[in-house]
């Protein structure tokens, strides 16, 4: 597949706002800041979740959600997606019945960026996944961080927004923002349902933490190799483990760490060529990694 | 009140754990990783919900969680809070009978690192809420900033950690991390609840984005100032607008920007006079503003 079928668009109007304050010297100032707004996803006849989403893409993200929630199948048949941006409501329906008034009773609030998980059921889904075999060069990496890192984003517009990047070898296929990271993860898998799309031979690069969750619905997505530029949790390499992905993490400029995986790895870069990031490219001010 | 009269324990054993893995060159090399533990909170017989946490204070994130959500009231009389660490659950109890069973079937998601959030009703308890009157030197700014970033902290020893921290003035009182910013949020809160500390004199650090729910909280616990490291989203300046809270974000070296509540700042600091941050005091890696 080509380069960035997908990418972000900075200058859509409804992702970014302009706003005026004031700098530290008191001077007036104004910046762009990401929208954040309110999308109620329903399966048929019932309501889901309300998602707190920049907004692009809503169909992928309804769909990428239920489908990382368990709540539609790898096997359904959508028979429509309806999206109303006035109401900000998106109801996914399906030929087959479905019913999760119990499931949605149960809440987990899992780290970082994700929320209403069931986790439990997705913890459940994880027993017996074992990811496929796949290769993984080093200078594949390095050219994922750059082309990413310099790709006209949200991010380098507004900043206050997550990235998740669907890659296969070296290149980058496609490219989703979010305010929450899940989301743009959700929305990746409901594109990858929509095209029918293996996550097989696939690397899915995110600016998010590497925490249980993540891991979780990598794994569900089955794509063998996770990366991403910030640090991991304890439970998410434990996972991974368990599932034999391969968790790439902290990486930045020339440098990353591997805490799974390993065997999948062929150190074919030189990582002294690859000099350290810009200030222009590195993603700065974030506080935890993600 | 003194300074740090909570701050993080590095040390602590059940915080971070070692784990092996190998670097950029395929060497071997040994990190450590934060935990994540499952906590399930109770309200009296009811199960609300799962957090993920790093598991320190567990009473204060029940606390916490439940005062955000609504669900504890601060005129409340806690007869107990039990909690199990074998068992992972933390039991509210409160004199007044509690059951949010219809509650608990509504859910958002919001940006960033919150979850299960019954947002509307958040959105609720915040119509009429009036911010009270207070002064923010910048000199207070640069100084929180330089006593927190150099605090030692689980970000510095393991990363991927967000932080939150309840400051008076330019003293920090309370420096929280989590896994989850909420998390670290909302055990402030229990804090403060169990402490009878009111926030009207108070400043809320972040290490997190300024999102719509970080705003809605802090507006809760009755702070009239947030400030953070990260960025915007653009309803969280609204909202922040509405109430009259003062909103700071973006806070690096000598640089922040001010998107609401400007009458309160007193700019008596020379920006100049601050250098950038150093490296090893930056917070790296993170890929969103939190």
């Amino acid at each position: 597949m080509r380069e960035f079928l997908i990418r972000p668009d900075p200058d859509a109007p409804r992702l970014t706002r302009a706003v005026t304050g004031r700098d530290q010297t008191g001077r007036e100032t104004e910046i762009r800041v990401v929208e954040e707004r309110a999308l109620t996803i329903y399966l048929n006849g019932q309501e889901i979740v309300t998602a707190m989403t920049i907004g692009d893409y809503p169909e992928y993200l309804a769909l990428g959600y239920l489908l990382n929630q368990g709540m539609l199948l790898a096997s359904d048949r959508v028979t429509a997606v309806e999206h109303d941006e006035e109401l900000e409501v998106v109801v996914v329906r399906t030929e087959r019945e479905t019913d999760y008034e119990d499931k949605l009773k149960k809440k987990t609030r899992t780290s970082g960026c994700a929320v209403g998980t069931v986790f439990g059921d997705m913890m459940e889904a994880l027993d017996g996944v074992r990811l496929p075999d796949a290769a993984l060069r080093t200078s594949w990496l390095y050219a994922l961080s750059r082309k990413i890192n310099t790709a006209p984003s949200l991010y380098l517009e507004a900043g206050a927004i997550h990235g998740t990047v669907l890659c296969e070898g070296d290149r980058p296929l496609v490219f989703m923002e979010d305010v929450g990271r899940h989301n743009a993860v959700d929305k990746i898998a409901g594109w990858m349902f929509r095209e029918g799309v293996s996550g097989a031979d696939k690397i899915l690069y995110t600016t998010g933490r590497l925490t249980s969750e993540m891991v979780i619905k990598t794994a569900l997505m089955g794509v063998p190799i996770l990366a991403s530029r910030s640090g991991f949790t304890a439970w998410g390499v434990e996972l991974a483990r368990q599932v034999g992905m391969t968790l790439i993490g902290r990486m930045r400029g020339q440098r990353f760490v591997c805490l799974s995986g390993e065997e999948r790895v062929i150190y074919d870069a030189d990582p002294s060529a690859h000099p350290e990031e810009d200030a222009r490219h590195r993603r700065k001010g974030a506080a935890a990694d993600g």
